[in-house]
């Protein structure tokens, strides 16, 4: 049942004036991304059980030994654990040429154990590397980061069925739908332009039916376009440059920002804040995202969202195959439920 | 010089109120478009003067015999005839299955004296034809239609240079520069989002700098949104749905709607509007595109302009080869003029 402030809030967001005036609601990126993974995790327990020993595979390839990209991959290798994903680090030293990484790529392409493959970036490597001609070598059917061309073209075209999306925007997606806020018909301001954030957030928003304005640098009226949005996405990377003042009332706001500030009170001398003002947007949003712990944890668990996705295709385009051939193999039941979401 | 009249529109588009009040400027598509192939003509001379006998190549690829598509088709091949391409047209029947129409594609696709390829749509064939796979069997290198998934990837994440851009928002486009309105942090609203006209336009207001709001079926506010726009596209397909008294101000409006209307006076009985009410929007925006007459030539234009591109970006690449291999079997001067632009 909801409640008397849940109910006043969830008026703000629709967008009624003169209701009682409450703080936004946080939407938890650490509740909504627990959510995800244990709904992932009850899927491939079915999936193993269906297809007997089947388990999804990620492979994280990793070119040098950064302390920043060590950090993300065993979080990345942690998460993958938990739900039940066959993980696996692929290390290259750092004196790896582009080549030598063309010719991995290439080979995990072709291994069937490994449904998901993600090229950590940066690339710690003495030799040149071109990352946009590495990320388009992985092969867009494991392309679970969604960073390649093919994917990217499918996505701003529409076919969000045929690809994979990038994690942090498809992670803002589910932020968004925990708020019950419909998309379809509302304005949406996405600030950023950038290939793993505001691009295709402007792409999810359109094709979920949205009136979508991308802002940037060159924007010249930011607060004016930021006052029309009922959802807005900021992925900025300007510590709390949206003003709450800049808000309408009741909006969605989805801030992707992580940006280090100075602190005297704390330990490190500096805290963690997003592109928003969280103290001042608290005040007249309808549903906020706090940093950390909004979008952050979110895309890891789209992350694996995509790897489990990508099983899920693997299976059904095996299933075909086997009744073209009229040869099942498969364990447990045969009407393929386990494909289904 | 420019005229007091011609200086009190570029006032007005430039969103200088209270301006002597004066009809719009009309944005020729048939005048920009001679332009456009004026200069492709003297650069198509240059490579053969330069190049011994080299001709950008351009085929189409029809499928089966609609008398719309032979219309196209002819107006394509005319086109590229003046300019200097050496344009084939390669008919399959409408039995053709699609095997034989993606092995037709793939033969094209080796060939060297082919720089552009297009297929004709829609495919008129007795046999099931999947055009997305058709489309994304061509060489993202040869696809100067722009449909591919891969250039639709690039130029949705902004690697204009490296991509061909659709035929029909790259023609806006250049009819946007003959108005000499700078874009860069201008507000532009786009109608429609369709793969070929709206999506990619979209994307090149963006990448040119504008902040850009997408608009369609499902924006309740159409109006209010267009009210807002400095430069206004509109790839709707609804006849006239754009009205005059919706514009801001002098603003840049291109219409690329091409519909038949009921006309008693026309011995056809009907005649051709597009999306935009010509007669009240002329007396509003600064500058605009007619129907028929504006959009319409700048397609084919495009793409002679994109043929011509890739015919050079393969010269560039012959000559990085014929360098690397200190080989050089040109003719004419050694220095690439030819290549610049």
């Amino acid at each position: 049942m909801m409640s008397l402030v849940g109910l006043s809030l969830r008026l703000r967001a629709a967008g009624c004036q003169g209701s009682t005036r409450t703080v936004a609601t946080v939407v938890s990126g650490h509740k909504t991304a627990r959510l995800v993974r244990q709904r992932l995790q009850v899927e491939v327990q079915e999936m193993r059980r269906v297809w007997s020993g089947f388990r999804p595979g990620l492979l994280v390839l990793q070119v040098g030994n950064r302390d920043d990209s060590n950090l993300y991959i065993s979080s990345k290798l942690r998460a993958a654990a938990e739900i039940g994903i066959d993980a696996k680090h692929l290390r290259l030293p750092d004196s790896a040429t582009q080549e030598q990484v063309l010719q991995s790529i290439l080979s995990v392409n072709q291994d069937p154990s490994v449904h998901g493959l993600i090229v950590q970036l940066p690339l710690d490597s003495v030799n040149p590397m071109d990352p946009e001609r590495i990320t388009n070598t992985v092969s867009p059917e494991k392309d679970v980061d969604g960073l390649s061309c093919i994917n990217a073209g499918k996505l701003s075209r529409g076919d969000l069925n045929d690809c994979f999306i990038p994690c942090t925007p498809n992670g803002c997606m589910e932020l968004i739908r925990q708020t019950v806020v419909s998309v379809a018909g509302k304005h949406a301001v996405v600030i950023g332009r950038s290939k793993i954030v505001g691009a295709p957030m402007h792409d999810l928003l359109l094709w979920s039916d949205a009136t979508v304005t991308t802002c940037h640098s060159k924007t010249p009226d930011l607060p004016e376009q930021v006052g029309r949005a009922d959802i807005l996405v900021v992925g900025a990377g300007r510590a709390e440059m949206v003003r709450g003042d800049w808000l309408k009332e009741g909006a969605v706001v989805i801030d992707c920002g992580i940006n280090h500030i100075p602190d005297v009170t704390k330990v490190s001398g500096k805290r963690v804040v997003g592109d928003v003002h969280f103290a001042s947007a608290n005040q007249r949003a309808g549903f906020i995202t706090p940093v950390p712990g909004g979008v952050g944890p979110m895309t890891v668990a789209m992350l694996m969202e995509n790897t489990v996705q990508s099983a899920r295709r693997f299976l059904l385009k095996s299933q075909a195959v086997e009744v073209n051939h009229a040869g099942f193999h498969r364990h447990g039941n045969r009407n393929g439920e386990v494909n289904r979401k």
